[in-house]
C-alpha cells in the first residue's frame, strides 16, 4: 500500500515517524480521511507495512455496530424499544424491561458465565446467546450502571441482527458495507487473505493483575476457562487473535481483521460520500448517524471502575478517552487500535499498532487523533481567512 | 483598605503570609466574618494591595445563585417546577421535563454551541438565551448527570430572571444585594472604577491541553471561537476578564468584579445579621437558605471527570473540593478565588489570588477555608469551656 | 490456638510470614475455611498469637447483616419493602420512600447528626435511632447515591432487628449464630473474656486531614464532639475500640471483637456445612445468601469519593475493593480486617491485623484473598486433570 500524505496533514505522519523513534520494533498503520478524500495513510515499521492486516479485536464492535445503525435506518430496530421486541427470551431472571438501547450500550451486566462459558458454545453465537437471555444482570437494573461486555457484546449484536434480519452480522457486513466500498476490513476474513495476516504481538509490559474468573473483570474476558479453541485453550487476547480459527469465524466482539485505511475508509463513507470508493453519500443519512451516536450512558465502568460513555454500541469520547466530539462514533480495540468517524471534523480516522500500548488515557491512538482534529481546525481557519 | 486580624484568626493572616512567601510574586485577599463581624480582611503582595478590585470569574455564578434565591424566597421561581413554567421555549428539543433546580445544577447538558457561539450572541445574554432554549442536552436526562455549564450557566439563570421580574439579572443584584450592604462585588462594574481594577494575571503553569471546541469541554469554554470582543477574539480566560468591555457587561458567569471583604460580607449577610453593613437579618431566611443549599446533584462531571456537586446554582463541597460543611453554599472561580458562606460555622469567606493555583482538591482557598473552620471550631471549644 | 497449615494453602502462610518480615512488630492472623474445613489457620507476630481476640471495627456490620439475612429468610424482613413497613417512623423528613434494601446499603443519607450527637444517645442504639428517624437525608433521594455509613448502618440495623423480633441484634446473633457455632466472635464482649483482649494499635502513618463534622465524612465519624465515654472522650478508632465499656456494649456498627478463625468460621458456616463445628448446613439456605448478597448499589462514596458497592448490609468486591467474586459477601474493617464469604469458592475467609494499614485497594486483607482464590482455582483444577 502506497504511503499517501497529502501536506496539510504531513505532521501526522512526522508524529507517527516521531513515535516510531521512541520504541524500538514499533509498527503501525495510520489513515485519515477528511471531507470523503482520503489524506494521510502511512505505516511505520516493518510488521505492519505493505499489505499487512491484522486483527483490530474491539474496533470490530463499531463495525458491528454500523451493522446495526443500518438496520435502524431500515426501520427494522427501535433502539428505545424494549429487546425482548425482537428477542423474547432476552426478558428472562429479570431483564424484560431493558431496551436495545441499555443492552448495546453495556447495562445489561451480562458479562459472562461464572466459572466459564461451556467451550462448545463460546465461539457458537446462537447458543451463548441462549444462555446469556437467561441470566440475571450481575447488578441492579434502573441505575444506569455501565460495565464493557468485552465479549458478550458481539453475542447480543450478532442474535438481534439474527432476530431480524435471519442473517448473521457478518453476512450483512459484508453485503451492505464491505462489498460496496471494496475495503480490507474483515469479519470472518476468508482464507485467501492468510498469508496478509500479521500476528498481533504481545504487550511489552502486561500487568500480571489476578482476574477473579468469578469478577466482573474476569467474567468479561471470561478468565475462569481461556478460549478453547481446536489446539486447546488459550488466555491470552494476542493468541486468541491471532488463531486462525478466530478471525474466520469473525465474532462481532473481536473478530475482525483490517487495515488502517478500510477502517478509516468505512467510517467516512458512513456519513459522507467517499468519491474514490463510489460511495456517493454516507451509508447512513444524517439522521441516523445522530441518533446512534447520541450518548446512552456515562459512568465509571463496573468492571474497571474507570469512566466510559457508550452509544448505541458505540464507544463515545470521555476526559479519560478523550478520541473525539461529542458527534464522533467509533470503538477502540485491546491492541491499543482506535477507528472512528467525527462528522463535526469530515473525519474518518483508523490507527492500528503492532501491540498493545498501555493506558487510553495516554495513547498514541488518541494523541493522533487530537492532532488530526487540530489540523482540521487550521486547515477550516486557512480556508476562512484566504 | 486597612487589615482587619483579630486575634482567634490570626493564624490564617499568618497561613497567606506564608503562602506569599513560598512564591514570588503572590498577591491575594482574604476576608472572613464570623458571626456577624469581620474578623479578618488581609492581603499580601503588591498586586492585590490597597483599594483594588478583580475579577471573581465564576464566584459570580453564586453571586448569581444569591440572586434566584431571593426570588425563590419571593415565591417568583419554584425550584422544582418545570423550567418551562417560567422559561416555556426552554422546552424545545427534549428538554421539557427538566425542572429548574435540574438546569441550575448543571443537569441540563446545553453547554455551548458546537462550531462555536456566533459572536454578536456571545455576549448577548437574551439572544443566546433563545439558541440555548432549542438545543437538546448533549448527554441523556433521566440519569442526573452533572456537567459544568462554564458560560452558559449564567445565561439560563439571566434568562430566567428577566422571565420572573422583568429586569437583568445584574439590576436586581444591584437593587437587592450590593447597594442595600454598600460593598465592592460588581456585576457589571461602574466605568468610574476603573482606576481600581487589577489585571488577573496568566497562570505560572497553564496546560496546553486540547480542547476539542466540539468536546464537553470544549463547548462549555467555547474554544472553537474564542471570545469575539471589540478588538478582535481572545481566547484566555484572563484576557477575557480583563476586558473593560465584559467586566462593563457583568455576564452572570463570569463577569463580576469584587475585593475579597465584599465577597465574604454579602455571603454572611445572606443568612444572618451583620451590623457594620446595616444588615438586620440575612437577606435569606433560614427556610430559603437551607432550600437553595440543598444539593441537587453528585457526580463524575461530564466534561472533567471529576467529582462535582451542585444546589441551586451553588457549588457544593465534596471530598475533591473540600471548602465547606453540607450547609455551605458558594463557588470557586477559574482564578482560584472562592466564596462561600457557611451557616454551621456562622462563617463568611472571601478569597481572591491574582492568577490560577491550579487543581483545586489542594488550592490555597481551600486550604484556608479549612483552617478558618478549625479556627472556629477551637474558638466555640474554648467558650463552652469558659 | 494451635497453627493449621495444610497443603494446598501453604503458600499463604508464607505470604503472611513475608507481610510479617516487611515490618517491625507486625502482627496478625488468617483464617482459611474452604469445603467446610479449616485449611488455614494462621498467625504471626506476638500481639495477636495465641487465643487473643481484638476489635473487629466494621467487619462486626457484616456479622450484623448475617442477623438481618436470618430474619429475611425467616420471613419478618422483606428487602424491597419500605422501611417505614416495620418502622413508621423511620420515614419522616422526606425518607418515606427508601426501601430496607436502599437504607443498608447506605443510600439514606442519614449519616450523623450535625454538630456531634449528644453524649446520652451516642451509645444508646434505640434513642439514637430516634434521632436518625427524624432526619432528613443530606443528598439528593431518587439518584442512587451511595455515603458510607461508619457508625449509623449499626444503629439503623439494631433498630430494624428490634422492631421485628424484639430482640437486640446481639441477642439474635448470640442466639442463632455464635452459641450454636461456639465461636470466638462477640458483639457485646462478656467481661469473663477481658484477659484475651489485645489493643488495636495507632495506625503507623495516620494521615492528619481535617475532618469537618459538619461534612459528609465529618458527620459518618462523629468528629465533632468524638465518642463521649464514661472517662471522657475519644476521638480515635483505636482508643474507641479499646474501651472496655465500648465492646461490651457492641454497637452493631463497630463493636465486635474476634479472632480470624472464629470469623472465617462463621462465613463459611452462613452458606455451607462446617462438619467441625456441627454446622450440618449453611444457616443461610442458597436462596437467601443469594438474595442478601445481591449488589443494590455501585458509585462514588459521597463521604470519600471512592468507589463502593454494596448489598443488604454487606461490602460487595469492586475494581477499588477486589477481596472476591460476585457472589461474595462480607466487610472490611478500620483496622484493615477482612471477613466474607464467597461460595463460589467455598470460601470463609478471616484476616486480623493489630493496626490500620491504609488504602484498601494495595491492603494485605485483599491481597491475602486474591492469593487464597488463586489457590482454590489451582487445587481445583489439579483435582479436574486426576
Amino acid at each position: 500500500m502506497d504511503s499517501v500524505i497529502s501536506e496539510d496533514f504531513a505532521p501526522l505522519a512526522q508524529a507517527l515517524e516521531a513515535r516510531a523513534a521512541e520504541e524500538e520494533n514499533y509498527s503501525a498503520q495510520l489513515a485519515i480521511y477528511h471531507r470523503g478524500e482520503l489524506v494521510l495513510s502511512h505505516s511505520v515499521g516493518e510488521h505492519l507495512s505493505g499489505d499487512a492486516l491484522t486483527c483490530v479485536f474491539s474496533c470490530t464492535k463499531g463495525l458491528s455496530a454500523l451493522v446495526v445503525a443500518l438496520l435502524v435506518q431500515d426501520g427494522l430496530i427501535d433502539p428505545s424499544a424494549p429487546m425482548t421486541t425482537y428477542w423474547p427470551e432476552f426478558g428472562a431472571s429479570g431483564k424484560s424491561a431493558l431496551s436495545v438501547g441499555e443492552v448495546l450500550s453495556h447495562q445489561a451486566g451480562v458479562l459472562g458465565v461464572p466459572g466459564g462459558v461451556p467451550s462448545q458454545i463460546l465461539l457458537d453465537s446462537a447458543e451463548y446467546a441462549k444462555v446469556l437471555a437467561s441470566m440475571p444482570s450481575i447488578w441492579p437494573l434502573g441505575q444506569n450502571i455501565v460495565g464493557y461486555h468485552a465479549i458478550t457484546m458481539g453475542v447480543l449484536m450478532e442474535e438481534l441482527v439474527r432476530r431480524v434480519t435471519g442473517k448473521e452480522l457478518k453476512e450483512v457486513f459484508e453485503e451492505r458495507i464491505r462489498k460496496p466500498l471494496g475495503v480490507d476490513v474483515y469479519i470472518g476474513q476468508d482464507p485467501s487473505l492468510e498469508s496478509r495476516y500479521r500476528d498481533v504481538l504481545p504487550a511489552v509490559d502486561a500487568p500480571s493483575e489476578f482476574f477473579d474468573p468469578f469478577s466482573p473483570a474476569g467474567l468479561a474476558v471470561n478468565s475462569a476457562s481461556g478460549f478453547a479453541l481446536a489446539d486447546g485453550p488459550v488466555y491470552n487476547w494476542h493468541e486468541l487473535a491471532n488463531a486462525a480459527q478466530v478471525r474466520e469465524l469473525g465474532p462481532a466482539s473481536m473478530g475482525g481483521v483490517a487495515n488502517a485505511q478500510g477502517l478509516a475508509a468505512i467510517y467516512a463513507a458512513s456519513f459522507g460520500a467517499v468519491p474514490s470508493l463510489g460511495a456517493a453519500n454516507g451509508f447512513l443519512n444524517a439522521d441516523t448517524w445522530a441518533q446512534v451516536s447520541t450518548e446512552l450512558v456515562y459512568g465509571h465502568d463496573r468492571t474497571s471502575g474507570l469512566l466510559q460513555a457508550f452509544a448505541l454500541g458505540f464507544m463515545k469520547a470521555t476526559a479519560r478517552n478523550n478520541y473525539g466530539s461529542i458527534f464522533a462514533y467509533g470503538h477502540d480495540g485491546a491492541n491499543s487500535s482506535l477507528a472512528f468517524a467525527d462528522p463535526a471534523y469530515q473525519l474518518g480516522f483508523g490507527y492500528i499498532p503492532s501491540r498493545n500500548e498501555g493506558p487510553k488515557d495516554t495513547s498514541t491512538g488518541v494523541q493522533l487523533s487530537q492532532l488530526a482534529r487540530q489540523l482540521i481546525l487550521a486547515k477550516n481557519a486557512k480556508a476562512k481567512s484566504n
